[in-house]
């Protein structure tokens, strides 16, 4: 037990392993985490991921940037500090879901390489799956299908991502994507590959 | 779609749906709720209910106080203030939980009626299941497992739940259980029996 005495807290642990969870639920828990400027299609790409998990009998389950600051970070706004704070509690929040042996595919702009990487140390990095959404400002600022960059253009929204907050590409990911290439049920396949190849899913399911 | 435009947030919605969720888990997504005072008793019938459930090849999830003070909430206190934030993620992250299928055994003083309420609220009413674990102040303080009602009697821990800061009951928990009479896989089988009753596990297994 680890104790955290100057808190009073106790760390505690269940009675059920890793190995349990795998073999009830014919996967291992990981964290899919999407990262991409607005309009580069993360949302649509993790539903269509989920759908396909879900599909093929797997549990997945998706943690979607509009979708938490409603619920869980309905109090963070978009400074770098809440920004980060966001990034935080989503890469906790991810960790719980992967340790309770489900894939949780989280869609975050997620800018700032820092982030992702306590992220990534959060979960434990052999279950951490990096997507990169590898589209240009330029299509998606074609595609625009929120309006956001014709505000942010217009100076009606402050510090957006590629147009005047930055946005830090990753170095290594795990998976590249180019959403312009190929379509959404491509893109998915390719990750549910991915998934299969090393480990995550099981051949056999329950 | 619901806009917040304010905020220029979209909401997005996924296409599995909770029927979809319910038949491959074999289960509807819910959230056990367990309140009471320290040394109640509440860690140890968690991890025994969601190893029950995982043993009849449910889903199941302990979100657990202390643990989640060491991640999603480790930027948090004791205060009233804090204590209130805490509870609020927690019940945010429970509904994540139960939306994607899972049991979720949330294991928190939770001192308050109205932090409880919201719980429930943002769960949603009847996946929300409230229990009660109904021992007195003397018997937690003569078990005192981890020696905190010694530190809070002696001053050293302040705003201690049932000592000097207050724990308001339950009026009308879904269960209530006395974990001084039963022992504890009495227990855990009392509230599966619930589940089973009340729909939310089905018989047959895929």
């Amino acid at each position: 037990m680890l104790m955290s005495a100057e808190r009073n807290l106790t760390r505690t642990f269940g009675h059920v392993s890793p190995q349990d969870r795998h073999q009830l639920l014919g996967q291992r828990g990981a964290v899919v985490w999407l990262t991409g400027l607005s309009g580069s299609g993360k949302s649509t790409l993790a539903y269509a991921l989920e759908r396909a998990l879900v599909s093929d009998r797997h549990t997945a389950y998706v943690l979607d940037g509009d979708n938490v600051r409603h619920g869980l970070n309905k109090d963070l706004g978009f400074s770098p500090e809440d920004r980060d704070e966001n990034i935080r509690r989503v890469g906790e929040t991810a960790a719980l879901f992967a340790h309770a042996g489900v894939i949780a595919i989280a869609s975050f702009i997620s800018p700032y390489r820092a982030g992702r990487e306590r992220a990534r140390e959060c979960v434990g990095g052999d279950a951490f799956i990096e997507v990169h959404l590898n589209v240009s400002v330029e299509v998606c600022e074609r595609r625009d299908p929120k309006g956001l960059y014709k505000k942010a253009r217009a100076g009606v929204i402050k510090q957006f991502t590629g147009v005047s907050a930055p946005y830090e590409a990753p170095t290594a990911p795990e998976i590249s994507i180019d959403t312009d290439a190929d379509d959404v049920d491509t893109c998915a396949a390719r990750i549910v590959t991915y998934l299969r190849e090393h480990g995550y899913l099981s051949a056999e399911l329950p």
